[in-house]
């Protein structure tokens, strides 16, 4: 493939680790909350065996946390969301759909419940700043808003208990999935949670004080090499083996959540006051017309940029794939796609024209078996 | 410079016009809207030089158009901006800086006022949609308001005027600067408006049917030949010369207009209603304590991927510098920076450290002279 120069700006920000990156020989990049993301270094392949055998240092700067604080801090939170967060646990994590007026996915962060009034909300690739500062401006609401300094490095992998236990001592494997604490480093405190964006276990540790980040990271490195740790990122394959759905990608500003397989976080049961509530009431009654499925097609390689459209062969629309990969687990590649309601079952068939050649493909449950 | 793979995706969108960019040698790429903006072809320098002599094709489509229409939407387009909308004119465009209710700047527009209650928000690199979803969500506003698939074609330079008078008819000539109107080609309608992000002259193509717009780019190449029409795209060193600032580089959202240099577009003896109001008219009664002035380095390159911080001979803090470039015009480098008061005056010492060597400067006033 084809290589640019990326042309790096204070509005196209680096992270405090991208020369680490760049040293270790990162090959590919996105770009993700005005910020870069690496996507591989030699081989997505290759670091998706390595990822579900031995332990990552993932730089995951681009999850920004926007801060929420105040006395009506909880009553911001609720109004962007369909999630009842009306009980939510200090040192907890959520995840969480923000919703608009309209019950469309304004974005799908890990919400962070700290003590008081305050709340982390670490972002995927959309300026949730600028939508609570919207709704808290117009409704007068007594909070901050602000997008905080912090910069996150994941650690991914079977092994990343051991790591992280040589690293933080013992008492970091009482951490419970979904939940967060703080840990000292060398007389630096992190709030570290049990979280990340693979299905192969691990943490990610905020780092608030950019200069202690950039040493527990070379600490990371030389301290790794027993568990044949190494400079990772998000792996595309792992992921959708794995279901975890990708804002922008799988979903976006035109989906509702229940097309996104979230009713279990549309709580209209609960009395919560958010702005999309009329509108998913009269989703859920009317019920959705295409819903988020995976599909496994016949073929060995894609390299998709954009949706492109699945049909039966009556050229009937069966909806739009939307994120793709070779899977080594299927030998097949595999993908996550909106499909239409009448296709929403396991095995139903479809095709796709790729490259100029039509393939055929079945779609499935997520996540996949 | 060391180059990448770009790994595209639905997420980091391609415009109808990337493969035509990448065929005709684009090199360097940033992302602005979660899509893909060139930077430069062969040379920045050669293509300043080009861009100030003849005239160039720029794919702008990253310049995501946000529609809002219905009742209520001068009212929301209102409480966004400090700038009084309330005698907008119909085919005209405005230059509007959107501001938070902390008066803090969200974006900088362009904004086109349609007929009725239609307007169109040509947005620099940030999710106005999500901010005009936030406050009409939480305000009750009878609007709608949509990202729509415009993409657009900048026709820019010394010579756009010729060459849109070949392929659109001379009646082109009649719209002035910051106009737009209705344009036909091959019996497809297009918007078309004089302005875009250069000093050059030129015109903007508001392209609705894609198919059309890739005819159109083709056309544009085909017959531009006698003009000496080149592929180009928004050029770091003729904006930085002409003083155009860039949202994300040169101001963000912890920068309110006054210190922008947008006071003329600040109108508190309006009777306008906007969220950011009260935070200017103490931001106005206090007064500011930094603005954004130009500056002049006695260097010949820079490559500025932060802020960095500019101090006087007694290590005392003078500003930061947000985006620079070497200047053929000056021979040095100059640059955009955000200046304390105290030093807010033309030809004011300063150093700088770059690459570890220490150079130094003067502030100007902007546009640069």
């Amino acid at each position: 493939m084809k290589k640019f120069i990326i042309s790096k700006s204070r509005r196209l920000k680096s992270t405090p680790f991208t020369s680490r990156l760049e040293n270790y020989g990162v090959t590919g990049y996105t770009m993700y909350n005005h910020m870069l993301l690496p996507t591989f270094f030699n081989s997505l392949e290759e670091e998706y065996k390595h990822l579900k055998k031995d332990v990552q240092l993932w730089d995951v700067s681009v999850q920004r946390e926007i801060e929420i604080n105040g006395k009506d801090s909880y009553k911001l939170m609720q109004l962007m969301t369909c999630r009842d967060l009306s009980k939510a646990k200090t040192n907890k994590c959520y995840y969480v759909p923000l919703v608009d007026k309209e019950g469309y996915m304004v974005n799908d962060p890990l919400v962070m419940k700290f003590e008081g009034t305050k709340w982390r909300v670490c972002i995927a690739d959309s300026d949730v700043l600028l939508f609570a500062k919207g709704i808290a401006g117009a409704s007068n609401l007594d909070v901050g808003i602000s997008e905080t300094n912090i910069s996150t490095l994941a650690v991914q992998g079977p092994k990343s208990d051991s790591l992280m236990k040589k690293i933080f001592g013992k008492e970091i494997l009482d951490l419970k999935f979904f939940n967060f604490n703080y840990f000292d480093f060398q007389g630096v405190s992190y709030v570290i949670s049990k979280s990340g964006f693979s299905k192969q276990g691990g943490y990610e540790i905020h780092i608030e004080d950019l200069n202690s980040g950039l040493n527990l990271y070379d600490y990371f490195i030389s301290q790794g090499r027993e568990f044949n740790l190494k400079p990772g990122c998000p792996n595309q394959i792992e992921r959708i083996e794995a279901g975890l759905l990708s804002y922008g990608n799988d979903m976006d500003n035109k989906d509702n959540p229940y097309e996104c397989g979230f009713e279990n976080y549309v709580n209209l049961e609960s009395d919560i006051n958010f702005l999309g509530r009329e509108s998913l009431e009269n989703i859920k009654s009317k019920g959705i017309k295409r819903k988020l499925m995976g599909v496994i097609i016949d073929i060995n390689e894609i390299n998709l940029t954009k949706e492109e459209k699945l049909y039966n062969g009556k050229d009937k629309e069966v909806g739009f794939l939307r994120s793709a990969t070779f899977s080594p687990k299927f030998n097949k590649v595999i993908g996550i796609a909106m499909i239409n309601k009448a296709y929403c079952k396991e095995s139903e068939d479809f095709n796709i024209n790729i490259n100029g050649k039509t393939a055929s493909g079945k779609v499935c449950n997520l996540p996949f078996a």
